[in-house]
């Protein structure tokens, strides 16, 4: 591992929080919408606070921190750490004001210099700032959709971006999809295969143990759900068709009203756009059907009398495509649903002290998404990688891919 | 299959439900103490219904039903058959009247004795009459629960039967334990096994279809956590660590200010009892731990250096135990969480119109219990009987069995 | 004072709400529909417990309750008195049995008449049994509607008397309206009048003390609103329109999708229906519009350029009406909303003791009803009664009398 | 009245509130702590609309909008406008910025000085300018009392202002009381007065019409009840004796855990301190006790052995007081509690069209609060000016003084 390259990646990254923020106000960063979603200046001071807290003050002498409460004040949910500030209050901290913030960024940063200087030979350092740069690069991610849900409240519709173009400076842009191929299918026959993260690159804990895993035989769509096809199930009818739903998605529908996908609106001549970053557009129907709750993608399944592949058949068939078995949209578009539980893998344990609340304690009533989206960060996906929500949540990058199950006859 | 044996069983089951409301008065009959639980009339009515609706609207000549309203009463959430009295509005339902109830139980059993001599040689008829059966005996085990909470809501602590042995005469009384063995384990090596239902008995549509898993080694406490030991988590601190506990668990935890299991109570010498149907008795230290929610039983197995079984692993070790491999308490006592969530089985199919309802749509952040309870009506159990909670549930009988993952060197 | 006398009416009282609960089914005694209506069966025990706690705990040597836990069980509001059990969980009382309830009334009756036989001449003692009686008399009209909020929950809208004169012979009949006579108006000059009780009957202390109070020329309608005259107010869009309503009223409205006032159902002919005691029955135009809320009764005023009267306007002007000046309606239809918020006369003091809590703990965020209903036991109404509910609540036989202010010219 | 005089006055206001907001940034301008309180920058925009919407859009030829979707993002409650931004969503809207909304004012103030000059002569244009500035003197307040909640809801309770003195030269400054005098009482004989505003100069049509008012013998604490008068009822286990609490209140306070007045704290060594708007400063105990709901209010009230007074007696006491009647603390600390609800006076009628929203449709469910606050704008109170609150607001500044019923002996 080159250290020197190490260090400059992680100086990229804590940049590109920066980058991700240049056309937002102090005022556009310091609303919170929901309070599933965080404020943007409450993610760059989190972001930092995670490098002071697990680094800093285990590695510099005579510690001081740069601002005494933010101990409390940027803990998300680490137990271990002590007192948090209430989630669903972050929308209220005026103070510290987002000067402040860049200040905290940037005196952290260069704490974490020095301290780079004198451990560039302890592993367990490395291991703490890859994390912290791998948790930076989560919350960029969400800070993406977080702003996206802001503005969604906002009756003017603000675009963050002037144009796509704009955007794409900073995102991974996914291919433009010219002419959408038909739905084709792709078997996989049963098989015993081994699942999680392999090798020596960083991964999050949940990827591992590496462990077998048996398939029976199956196929996927090759291809995600596009927008077109999602229209069809909605004009079929689709969200005022129980018989299509799971009971707690029908009971989530109609206590909400819910009727399309998330950010979708339509105009007084019944066509259909969506509000993204760059303003209301209009629907491309060749795109991936995006901004669905776990509900939604199931019952878009249903009635195309196919079902959600399980994590395992998703990972195994990236495996393959990894060998030339092609699949398209895998990664870059949008996150897609498992059917398969947020659960630990087999022999799975926990990193020790608070660090170990990083993924353990979610392990319940949440479901797995696998892939990657348009707004994560080029380098931080991978086939064994596991993303989570809880079944309702729509405002992620999160669409799906069909599976059927076969036979061993067929 | 003697269709002959398979009525007069269909007989004693119906019977039982009566012997179990036997001695309860109407008011007991009536009262729902939350939305989850409903009174036993209504269930008296629904099972009753069950059988009119699915088999007598369809094998009755010129059908009438003994109450047009009952149809949309009793329902209790099958969309296909089309309205439904709202759940939590099932205790206001004083009319009909628990006579009228019983003559409803009376006229519909007669009628399916009638239908049942026309067509003893009709496949689907006994098909839809064992489903009845099998849905019927589900339910005596709810009317136990729910009038065990019912009674638990009641200051008075009402006891339902005089004595244990009263009460023993209606359920399957699991054997006492004398002297509580010690807690030992039982390795199993990794295999790829066919779990899910085998042969030509009854089973539900979720224990389909059979299928090959593959677990790797493990070990699981050959008994049930006891008494005593949940005890020794309390004092312990159990309740107060968040460190032991799923995120969301700590949060139901602290929002319902919960420091113990369901029916347990202190009295004024900090002695523990707890509540049941034959009144509040002291704890019997050497019982499973019983009335747990999911949380209760994952916190209970991370203070214990365990965690909690998957299902595939639960029925892989009960297919060996069968093979004489020693478990004790796998049945009877109480049902035992495990870490999987409710999901379909690969290649499974509800069945086409209303009667696919039963079980497919509720596989969603629910948990499998297998095993089976005190309460659990004899015959009702089987090794690839899967029951489903969510995860807070804690008035069923619900105690768990811890498990560990095992390296292959060990 | 006749005690002999009093004392036969305190029977006919108790007799009476025997007479109400006669045909209703221990099932229906139980029941509770929602946290402000309570079971018949526990108002027939509190209105018994009222007597118990009050006058045997304090006049009865060696007093032993009838049962101990009937203290907490029944106590409605009384926090001298100490715990209660908790008022949404009324109805999950199964036990005690509709049965011990009527053998606790019989038993507390034999022991009051007991006592009242030694303390015939304890004044005291007579204040309190007067007190006992007009609080049954209270809850005789709450028995009422609550049963019939009750069966107007149950699909089956069960008729509780068969025909309206089996309910006329339990009730004062209001006099049958043939045709109903035009809206006229009534007016009032300035005045200095003193309101509040006068006289040595008994009154409730919220009805005292007697005071000077000084209203403005003001007129008022000669009759109740009548079901016509609501029904011109829906079909002139009334439930639209946002500016005949009170902010909060109209916040409510919105909330629940009130369309129409409690009782009132259209058939598929759109013709106008109400849920009574007796079942179903189409409306009757000439009626008093009933069951309507605080916010209700003001946009119907707002609509027809008027406003309620206060509860001095009222009580002055039905004084006149005792003196010759006509107005009708007054008392046996339905209670009549004022603008008056329910607050303490000039002078006010309770009692002292938790008998001190009957009343003026409650005045906040009420408003005041006038005159009584066809619900309202014969002889419990008076021109100074003070009857008081939240602006939402209408399942009480609420309506009203318009009022418009005067200036001295006209 | 001198055209020229009132708006030079007009531009005086104006400019207050850009000087209440001046210490402000625009993150503290944008959040809201609760669905109560506003963001400072949605009332700097709202006062603004008010001038556009019930002026310009009048007055103006050829009428253009500053931006056509501030009609709806910045009206308030007027359904006459039209649709509104839902208020709990205020805190949401990051755009338009504060520079924008500064832009927005200073855009409408020109436009308005325009219209002044080409409508000098017009009374109603000055009616609406003068009720326009009385509005945003009401808003003035409330920036003040809502930004002092959002910066209490931030754990580093940051400063305002530097000093009481930076603050005092926006405020009014109530006199500095150096030794509280002993609570004297005042008496008054019963009276018919008048009350409600007189005269030509403006007021609001709540406080209209004039009207005779008959009020019994009382009397009045000649000051306001103080800090530490409130401490020795806090001490006396005010908060945990029932019987001193309205049935309401005490729901309250058991479901919300209050233990002392909204903004009070006590450090380690128990000693009580207040968060204010330069900070945590030590409780001062000669101050009126401020923060307190009405619920709090009464109870004190009825812990003194004394009550609120109504609003009649507060404005009959502060007429005679005009005549040399001595009253202390009557305006300049804190809206005095009265205990009579905000209903209207005999006769009143709301202005026609949206304008009469402003008061009218708030009549129900709010408590009078009369006098005036330090945070009342000077020039901006008078005898008969009715301020009014819910009964569980305490983020205005409110206290209390003490009335007693007198008899007319005494």
């Amino acid at each position: 591992m080159s250290h020197a390259l190490s260090f400059e990646r992680w100086q990229q990254v804590r940049q590109r929080s920066l980058a991700i923020a240049a056309p937002l106000s102090a005022e556009d960063c310091m609303a919170q919408s929901m309070p599933d979603a965080s404020p943007i200046k409450w993610q760059l001071a989190h972001t930092t606070w995670f490098f002071e807290t697990f680094i800093l003050e285990q590695y510099e002498k005579n510690f001081q921190p740069f601002e005494a409460a933010f101990r409390i004040l940027f803990n998300s949910y680490y137990n271990g750490i002590g007192e948090k500030h209430p989630r669903p209050q972050r929308g209220l901290l005026t103070r510290p004001s987002l000067d402040v913030v860049m200040a905290y960024r940037q005196n952290v940063d260069e704490r974490i210099a020095l301290s780079h200087e004198r451990h560039k030979n302890d592993a367990q350092f490395h291991t703490l700032l890859e994390l912290g740069l791998q948790h930076e690069q989560q919350h960029q991610e969400l800070m993406l959709t977080d702003i996206k849900h802001l503005l969604s409240c906002n009756p003017l519709y603000p675009a963050l971006y002037a144009t796509p173009a704009t955007l794409t400076s900073i995102l991974t842009a996914p291919q433009a999809v010219e002419t959408l191929p038909t739905l084709e299918w792709q078997d996989y026959e049963a098989c015993l295969f081994e699942m999680g993260h392999e090798g020596k690159d960083f991964c999050f804990d949940n990827e591992t143990p590496r462990h077998r895993h048996f398939v029976e035989p199956f196929q996927l769509s090759v291809r995600l759900v596009s927008n077109a096809e999602y229209l069809a199930f909605i004009r079929d009818d689709g969200y005022r068709n129980p018989a299509l739903w799971l009971a707690e998605g029908w009971d989530w529908l109609r206590s909400q009203a819910i009727e399309h996908p998330l950010y979708w609106r339509q105009d007084e001549q019944q066509e259909w756009h969506e509000f993204t970053l760059h303003g209301i557009q209009k629907l491309n129907p060749q795109q991936a059907a995006n901004h669905l709750s776990f509900y939604e993608a199931s019952a878009y399944a249903s009635w195309a009398g196919a079902r959600l592949p399980t994590e395992a058949e998703w990972e195994y068939a990236t495996q393959l495509h990894e060998q030339g078995l092609p699949l398209t949209q895998l990664f870059d578009h949008c996150w897609q649903w498992t059917s398969s539980s947020y659960s630990p893998y087999p022999g799975f344990a926990a990193a020790s002290g608070a660090i170990g609340e990083y993924n353990g304690k979610f392990m319940v009533n949440q479901y797995v998404l696998r892939g990657s989206s348009a707004f994560t960060p080029a380098g931080h996906s991978r086939s064994s990688y596991r993303n989570f929500f809880p079944a309702s949540a729509r405002w992620q990058l999160t669409g799906l891919r069909l599976a059927r199950s076969l036979t061993d006859d067929e």
